[in-house]
């Protein structure tokens, strides 16, 4: 058997070293071709030594010096910076990239593997959210197919398999509320950075941990349900289900609902979107229904989580209503990371991001890349 | 579009019923051809004058000849007693027929369909537990499929569209426990049989209600699930979970666990049996998860049910193990109905009626049916 051949981008964040630790377990079946990181070097290192790929690319400068140093005696390919980035998502030698990288620079890396014809595994959710239209498009003419790996997205796929979509009643995302689920009102002013990155159920990466306290992660993911799946925005619900065990849902017209459920382990669907259409035999915990918790939903609460229906109105703008409100998201995420802004400020920069900037019906490519100048600029006049 | 033709057997049960209430709205893609029952000729009335089947067979000799003579002017074709039922399910002339029969009376009249080539929606499950070797070879010489009417089965069958059987780690059967699920162990003597058919979720027949106390049901069920998918009993577990929303699961072996829910309405698998692999849009009740309650897991108690118990032995021994526990206990359930023995005495004659009978590895049909003369007697002689 041909293994399958992959490329990591992020593979030293939380979505690349869990895919590393899938890869690891199926390395008779999977080997890895290309991996990207940021900065952190050290891990890199490790990764290359034990995974042997044929390039890597690094995004900070220096912390390419670095390892070009370390590798000098090596005949390891090493690319550096953005377009190092762009050019190794754009090479056509593998079967499946695996974008784990966080934030809208995550975008343009998966339309170069689907302009290519590669099938993605898309953690990235602000692909979708910002260039849904295009990439839609790009995959239509190249036939590459986009493999969903938040849990939720996977959770629905995996829940879709053998059934026709137009049976489909509605999708149900699960999320758990986040940290915030039950404070007072009245305090969200004074949220802490501290507060906001404790995610009661899953550990992730800063940016996605503050996408969850403001839910504005729930908000991305039902842009992503609608670009993935061909949904109406009115066939996607939301339900709040704190435990984080049902993964997501399918309500079917003649009311039968099917739940992918599960711990919440992000290795789940990280295999599942290397090895799909296949469950294969995986070493790590199982759900023990004897000590799980119980159970339980909630309604979502809107005005408590702002960011939810900025989601939703950006779907009933369309355009380049998602591109911004991703952006304008990144910098108000990055600025509170930074202690710059309050926690609240974070869904009042994003709606106004969405609502003054230059909206554009069909935006090309570059005009959604331009959007970044303005978009930048006015969340930093705050 | 050509209808789909079915033929109801126990049309007036309960699953019976609930198949007439989907046809009813399906009557566009649904006809009836022929009905049979027991001795509810006033509700068969009813349904010859909605659905206008082509024949009609009545068991009980009486309630025959009333529906005769009512319908003495009528070209209606009836068919009576045993013979006509038999009759009745050996016709080829339908594309699928509904078996609602309860207890052992149910197995040669699926086994005829099958023969016949017909597909067979099953919710007498006494089908596979008495005669599932038998079955299952005329099903691989005819060609003829099952579709499952239990919740349970049709949760796992759903589950299981577009899935490989070799990626299940395992099935997990829910059970809502019935009704004796936290009674005190040592009061299970004083159960009266209006305790044992007030069963907290499902609105059942008596038999099945009965069945479900004891969680003979749930042992039943686990022989079904065995012979329905080709499972090993280590593969297959049950799970308590007391508000029958989720209606079973399936693991798979990468810990992925998908599960099939909903409100407890039977109407919502016997659909999905009429119009498989379709979820065709239905106005019946949905689950409202804001108002539902939590859900929670227990493991079984094999001291308080060794109905369960049993069952898990007749699949170790096979051969007409599985028959003499189901004829056994349609006898025990009678006569605990007839208020002549204890709730107790169900689980343990039927225990004795397993170990005792004269056992046949490779049982003919005719050998299974001979068996039940023997059972009876023995089951009386307590």
């Amino acid at each position: 058997m041909n293994k399958k051949r992959i490329s990591i981008l992020g593979s030293t964040g939380s979505i690349g070293v869990n895919t590393l630790k899938v890869v690891e377990h199926l390395k008779d079946q999977i080997e890895i071709i290309y991996l990207s990181c940021n900065r952190n070097v050290e891990l890199l290192i490790k990764q290359i030594n034990t995974f042997q790929p044929k390039a890597v690319s690094v995004l900070d400068i220096k912390s390419y010096n670095r390892l070009k140093h370390k590798f000098k005696n090596n005949d390891l390919e090493i690319l550096k910076g953005r377009e190092g980035l762009l050019e190794i998502s754009s090479r056509n030698n593998i079967d499946l990239l695996m974008n784990g990288l966080v934030g809208a620079a995550g975008m343009e890396p998966t339309l170069n593997a689907i302009n290519q014809g590669i099938d993605v595994a898309l953690s990235n959710k602000e692909s979708l959210v910002m260039a849904g239209s295009i990439i839609k498009k790009s995959m239509e003419k190249s036939g590459a197919k986009l493999f969903p790996v938040d849990s939720e997205h996977s959770a629905i796929w995996q829940c879709l398999i053998g059934e026709k979509i137009e049976d489909v009643r509605r999708l149900i995302l699960t999320g758990s509320g986040g940290p915030f689920r039950e404070r007072a009102l009245n305090t969200f002013n004074d949220i802490s950075l501290e507060e906001a990155l404790n995610h009661p159920n899953w550990d992730m990466g800063k940016k996605i941990s503050i996408d969850s306290a403001t839910m504005m992660n729930k908000g991305f993911e039902l842009i992503e349900a609608y670009w993935l799946f061909n949904l109406p925005p009115d066939k996607i619900d939301i339900v709040i289900h704190p435990q984080s065990i049902i993964h997501s849902m399918i309500e079917f017209k003649d009311s039968s609902i099917k739940a992918q459920l599960g711990i919440p382990d992000m290795k789940v669907p990280i295999q599942y979107a290397l090895t799909y259409p296949r469950h294969i035999e995986a070493p790590w915990e199982r759900l023990n229904f004897f000590n799980c918790k119980d159970l339980t939903f909630q309604k979502p609460d809107y005005e408590r989580f702002p960011c939810i229906s900025l989601a939703m109105e950006s779907l009933e703008r369309l355009g380049t209503s998602g591109t911004a409100l991703n952006i304008s998201n990144d910098y108000t995420v990055y600025r509170f990371l930074n202690k710059e802004i309050k926690f609240t400020d974070i869904a009042k920069i994003n709606k106004l991001a969405m609502r003054n900037h230059s909206w554009i019906k069909e935006p090309t490519l570059e005009e959604i890349l331009m959007l970044d100048t303005w978009i930048k600029e006015y969340v930093y006049s705050f």
